[in-house]
């Protein structure tokens, strides 16, 4: 088979790094076909960076290289809120479609996108470089082997995504309603909100959540939440996010009926009970008393996996031979899910039930869009 | 000064425990003078386990034992309900009062005692234990003298009360309404509810809390709580417990403009930022970027203090000599307004304000313990 030809769309941060790895050859199978972004500037600045030859070809226009059969694939790595619409473009172009986190900025535009990748056979993915981290792989695998038993409760702090007033400014599209659709849970969280799911493999029932916007910043989104989570089973989790604090911590405790993992400082800790909790209490009649306890060493590969790259090469290897997604675009609504339901419990002050109510998201959104053009009139 | 005469009200598990300490004279300047219990068989089973002599009066009556001339001082172990009654009538006999925790099981009535402690000059302590562990004396006096800058948010996760269903049934008033008024929240947890608002210096304005009632276990009481609260300066805070986790957690991490401290196995940790996180960001332009951070290693004593022992020690002290007492009974009331606000955010499945809707809590509490008798009729 011949190598995919990529084009990126949108070559700011992130879309040059894809750019470079693939100019550089770190992704068998994919070369680099064709970059577009509509900011001729930033098309030259890349093109120089990278010393990009002619047969890369340079776009300013989407459709152009959506249509100039030049690519057989795209990675879209533009504003949040064109996600969506882009990959709807590029599916009807045949074209095969890794987006960029978050999926869109709310799950109405994302199931849109989710139903037109259905519609074809082109492969699709998302970029939760998170997902190759093997703390998490770990993590999944224990549950899915049934190792912890049932889930009982999870407590993720993940404060640890710190960023200045300066950052803020640094662009007037940032941490606005209009511009990215939200901030911390939009921008900086949406790899632990996937993980959050992924890992236990459940999505909860309901969730109250308490968002603060603009704490110590000024700016108009939240960039600390707390939010509350239970689940059909009667679990329940907690998930804690702020850009606002230093050093932040990032830790994750799940527990089951069989013990507690914790993830914390690129490590992971097992704790094993002999026997479940509920078969010990079922039979227990000493009084006070617990399950014996094992405390377990696992292997785990070291590092934090191959991130961005090793998301792009599963997904040419999945366009090369059909193997399965990692990451499968059609689970990015999910992680969004949550996000847009921590945002909604915060505005409607009450719970959200899970399926969310897209219309009333999308409705509170464009309130605050409004609201945010008003103020900046 | 004479030893202080110590009248032990309630000779079970805790009671029978203060009268070993003091007859073994681990308490100097005071003498265990009389025991009260209204179980005969009590009293005799204490008297013989600890070989009391003589001198040591037994009482099946308080009133006659606060009427009799042999005691100074009492210190209160009967259930949760009777707390703040006994303690009102050993003020009345010019008695000096330790109480054990809970302070009682609804404010109102708490209230009424510290009222009445008001109008004497007796010494009026809480068993407070947990006080005395250097750890949380170590974090409270960071806080206190600054170090670690305004409050900003706090996370316990203590999860490792863990309780068999075989516990529960040993007692029928156990984890019933009528009998403890409660269960995790008023038995279990009231030393952490303490320590919470003792190291950080603040209680907070409100509070929306999540009680999971006869989790994993028949009781009628709560013993799975997650509360969320907010602070007038903006400051949150996050409150786990259950009694029917393994292994359970015990992880207090608290947050502030100059750091974070973290308590967890025994130890404490501490980062400390070199400017505080307000002053870099008012300064720093570059972007990404975060304050300098420092891990500190703190000198703290080893071990877990002096415990109940030590609590009875400081109470006697302050008989003898008027020194200030470490817990004051006075402030029994704050950790029980904590738990008293979780129990009703979950019954009204709202937000709780404080100062407590103490009247609205009583009613909640009383229709709790109706509805309890006619389960049980």
């Amino acid at each position: 088979m011949e190598n995919v030809r990529v084009g990126v769309i949108g070559v700011g941060n992130m879309g040059s790094e894809h750019a470079r790895y693939l100019v550089e050859n770190e992704v068998e199978g994919a070369r680099l076909a064709a970059i577009c972004d509509e900011r001729p500037e930033q098309l030259s600045a890349v093109t120089q960076r990278l010393k990009l030859r002619d047969d890369v070809r340079r776009f300013n226009d989407v459709r152009a290289m959506m249509a100039s059969g030049e690519i057989d694939a795209v990675i879209i790595c533009t504003p949040h809120y064109s996600h969506p619409d882009l990959a709807i473009l590029a599916f009807q172009h045949n074209l095969h479609v890794l987006v960029e986190k978050p999926a869109g900025v709310y799950t109405k535009q994302v199931r849109q996108m989710n139903e037109a990748a259905k519609m074809t056979d082109r492969v699709y993915g998302i970029m939760y470089n998170q997902r190759t981290n093997p703390l998490y792989q770990k993590l999944r695998e224990l549950v899915q082997a049934g190792e912890l038993g049932e889930f009982r409760r999870l407590n993720w702090i993940i404060t640890d995504w710190y960023r200045s007033q300066s950052y803020y400014n640094s662009g007037g599209w940032r941490a606005t309603w209009a511009g990215e659709g939200g901030g911390v849970l939009i921008n900086q969280v949406p790899h632990q909100l996937d993980l959050w799911q992924w890992t236990i493999g459940l999505m909860p029932s309901r969730i109250r959540a308490f968002c603060s916007f603009g704490k110590h910043r000024q700016i108009e989104v939240e960039n600390e939440v707390t939010a509350y989570a239970e689940y059909a089973n009667g679990a329940t989790a907690v998930f804690i996010t702020s850009t606002c604090e230093a050093p932040g911590t990032n830790r994750l405790e799940v527990t089951g009926d069989r013990g507690k993992i914790v993830i914390e400082e690129d490590t992971i800790k097992y704790w094993r009970l002999r026997e479940s909790e509920s078969a010990f209490n079922a039979t227990y009649t000493g009084g006070f008393g617990q399950p014996e306890c094992w405390k377990c060493e696992l292997p785990v590969e070291p590092g934090t996996g191959d991130q961005h790259v090793g998301i792009t090469r599963d997904w040419i290897q999945a366009i090369r031979t059909g193997s399965p997604l990692l990451a499968p675009g059609e689970e990015g609504i999910r992680g969004l899910t949550l996000s847009n339901a921590m945002l909604l419990s915060t505005w409607t002050d009450d719970w959200v039930s899970l399926p969310l109510d897209e219309d009333l998201f999308y409705e509170h959104l464009q309130a605050q869009i409004r609201a945010s053009k008003e103020l900046g009139a």
